[in-house]
């Protein structure tokens, strides 16, 4: 797909998803937020918590840095245990060093105000912030997530995360939105291989997918025409409808 | 966690992840039969169907190319279409070419000829496969996956992929499976912190981990205990029960 919008990545840092304790969601969720935003998701990438490889994943991904992409957005390690190291490794990545971050400390101070509990050490380590970021507004728990250079760091929890991609991704300024049309059709993929090649080679400035299925019918097909210009993907996908009779 | 089983990363290949579509599932579910067998995962990653992109993870990653891990799965764009270009890029990644492969070609005629279909070039597109590949066995659907070098390529379709791993990685030797046990408790993360911190620092060789979570009740912690040695995992779990008066 031909597309101008700024390029991003997701980079989701824990333990938990390579041991197959959990099965990721933040990245599937913001990937929908992204492609809807305007912006172009490259690439996801999965790693432990390891400082090493985080650091790598940051200089790689972030076009500040050098990387690959305009944006990058992690999820997870941002909490107040021992295994919590992506404040420092972001810091690391951007040559900074993490201090507590003022601004931070008074969020955490309000909210342990209002439920009446102290603000630990523990609790506090959440105030660990990498030199010159910005916070990013936590409306579920108070912990802020920060941006510094491209990279947007926000937190594992699904609903803490999403809160906090809410917040932020309308102030990035995304480019067009992919505009997305969908027909499935009770086909195998191979019945309708030949009709999708055509109109994929007449239309290089769109993505045609084909994304078979089986079920107890037997094997259907979800045909999907992707682009920027929402008049081309009508006019592809009506092609796409009478070369297959539909 | 210390461990010497054999490493492993999964590339995950399709557009439809990357635009949000499809949550991707079939890396978490190999995740789980990974750690259950004896191979550590240490990096999952999600590309567009791009050749380059995806000669680059397959370099990245497989150990016989100079890749940083043994051994590298992947999901998808194997099947008949014009944007199924993985074999054509494992190829390349190995210094190889793709031609038909003629056990692949018998095995997809003979499923045309129980269905009472035709071979077509589209549906023989699936006997492509890079010179000196091994195949890996399709129940489901016919169409085998191929291994070469510590590449091992399987299909997309959940069913399929699942399929193929349970014929795959018990032919694989795996190490020592990961043991695991988890306790959960009511109370927030960082009123954990330091007892989980204490138990990580007299167990170096096992993995603690803490995830959070937030329900009608409040905030809740699972706290996970992993390693090779299940009497050291249940030794340092009783040790964390102590700590925490549980």
């Amino acid at each position: 797909m031909q597309s101008d919008n700024p390029t991003a990545a997701i980079l989701v840092i824990g333990d938990e998803i390579l041991s197959g304790r959990t099965r990721e969601g933040n990245a599937h969720h913001l990937a929908q937020v992204l492609n809807a935003t305007g912006f172009d998701l490259r690439e996801i990438r999965v790693v432990p918590d390891d400082h090493d490889q985080i650091v790598a994943a940051i200089r790689a991904f972030d076009g500040s840095l050098g990387g690959a992409y305009d944006l990058l957005f992690t999820s997870g390690g941002i909490g107040p245990t021992h295994d919590d190291i992506t404040a420092d490794a972001v810091a690391a990545a951007h040559g900074t060093t993490v201090e507590i971050h003022d601004a931070a400390r008074a969020l955490l101070q309000a909210r342990c105000d209002r439920m009446g509990t102290e603000l630990t050490p523990n609790r506090l380590r959440m105030a660990r912030i990498p030199v010159g970021a910005a916070l990013i507004d936590n409306a579920v728990s108070g912990a802020p997530g920060f941006s510094i250079g491209n990279t947007h760091v926000m937190a594992g929890v699904p609903e803490v995360f999403r809160g906090m991609v809410d917040w932020l991704v309308p102030r990035l300024g995304g480019g067009r939105p992919v505009q997305s049309r969908t027909i499935e059709v009770r086909r195998g993929e191979s019945d309708v291989a030949d009709e999708l090649g055509v109109i994929a080679a007449e239309f290089p400035d769109l993505s045609l997918g084909s994304y078979p299925y089986h079920d107890e019918r037997g094997w259907g097909t979800n045909l999907v025409v992707r682009g920027l210009d929402a008049a081309r993907v009508e006019q592809a996908m009506d092609q796409l409808k009478q070369r297959l009779s539909l």
